[in-house]
């Protein structure tokens, strides 16, 4: 497994690799749900290339880029295991060196959620992805559907800007008692962490809702409400069940596919996660 | 030579394309300068494309979009004699299908001359560029230095976002009186076209006066600007001596290369030409 960190010479090394090529971007501390990408794109693709980059640009000044959780030493290691080819870890000063100022924005369906609750986050992303995309030049990339937003966000980017990319979604990976896996779960405390299943344990009640038959978006947002109520130490940011292909909210009877996601702080840190019900990402 | 209009059917013939290819992005209705780009990329690429679109969204509401010329049959004959391999010609619907909502933004060299007096123009250059790039995936692109601007916001383009791709900027090409090559000279009338070359004349005697010694960026400006008012079918809308590499104006001493630079209307149609002087672009 080569380990790179220069623009030229990943664009060296990128020649003498097979395609179709498959990308895997992360931002590092890599978990069970990384690596479920890394085998998928082992999988089905001739060449795997993992880039391991903490994106400032999708961070806002509020937020915990400092304090992002990284590890390289034990990312290389398990990204060896798993048989990658390549693995890119870009600096800042690579990324964004002075005079940088080229923005990649993605509109409506960046807006909502994600989007309203972190200014400025989908810009950071959709710029540093098609950085990534025109260094690396795969066939295929890999995302998680738990940052289920940020998947449709890069889909709309692949196809309003003609990358020849396919974007593949893969099924979040949860522990054993349901919380997604996520590099930020390392901020939670014991108690937090016992706290911290309510968003999966909210996701999974509006889910029955539904399939028992309830299609009042209201009423499915209420599932969730009531059982983050009842967790002391969850303070809700926002609770939704939307349309899936374009994110605004259901008003009154969900007729097609809809995404209920909640992003919740628990003490400090704040989590997010989803389902989706009547459709698939 | 192949002329396509599907995005589906480019990529399809791309991959037979011999590389080095070089990308010719042109409006269409060709004149000499986009030939001379056409023989830049025959005589150092081993396949070359050639794109046709009107790009509607990098037009103002208030600007010639309805009327800009063309003139698809003879623009197919004179590449053609060119040796061009293929011709992409895409529709306004295929470029930006309903629901389309990706956007690629240059910051700061977008910000003045052009980019102030055609807000939103940069905007939508550098977005049809970025697409057209991923489709067509070329090893280089030509431009013509008469959009000096442009050519400066492809260049940033392409260094931020990782494009591999080399920018390549050819000479203005003028008529024999000096003015500059412009798909928009068609609308001048006899009277018109013969005021036009104003532009011609203040730019080359600023370009006198800096090469006799002339440093000053005022006086540089001022020998421009009297030239101008001599012509009376002549309305500047500005006059520019820049720093080359980020367009702020130069005050005072001209200590580097400078963009000498100019955008007039004669009568209602709007021209702009520029020289380099003390570098090149």
């Amino acid at each position: 497994m080569q380990t790179i960190t220069s623009l030229e010479e990943l664009r060296q090394a990128r020649q003498s690799l097979p395609v179709p090529l498959g990308l895997v971007p992360t931002m590092g501390y890599l978990h069970a749900g990384h690596l479920s990408l890394v085998r998928a794109a082992r999988r089905e693709c001739a060449s795997v290339v993992v880039s391991i980059f903490v994106n400032p640009t999708q961070f806002g000044p509020q937020e915990d880029l400092d304090r992002y959780p990284r590890d390289l030493p034990r990312d290389l290691s398990l990204l060896a295991a798993e048989g990658v080819d390549l693995v890119w870890v870009p600096t800042p000063q690579i990324m964004y060196p002075p005079g940088y100022q080229t923005w990649v924005t993605v509109e409506q369906i960046a807006a909502p959620l994600e989007g309203a609750m972190r200014p400025g986050h989908f810009r950071g992303v959709a710029t540093v992805v098609a950085k990534l995309f025109n260094a690396v030049q795969p066939q295929r990339a890999y995302f998680g559907q738990k940052d289920a937003q940020q998947a449709l966000v890069i889909r709309r980017l692949v196809a309003d800007l003609n990358f020849p990319i396919q974007v593949v979604v893969c099924p979040t990976v949860r522990e054993a008692d349901g919380l997604a896996m996520s590099s930020r779960n390392v901020y939670l405390n014991p108690e937090e962490r016992k706290a911290a299943t309510v968003l999966y344990r909210a996701l999974t009640a509006a889910q029955a809702a539904y399939q028992a038959g309830q299609r009042n978006a209201d009423h499915l947002r209420q599932v969730m409400e009531a059982i983050l109520k009842a967790e002391p130490l969850a303070r809700p940011q926002y609770v939704s069940c939307a349309r899936l292909d374009d994110l605004q909210e259901w008003q009154g009877e969900v007729s097609g596919a809809a995404l209920l996601s909640l992003a919740v702080f628990i003490g400090q840190t704040r989590l997010i996660d989803n389902l989706v019900v009547g459709g698939e990402l």
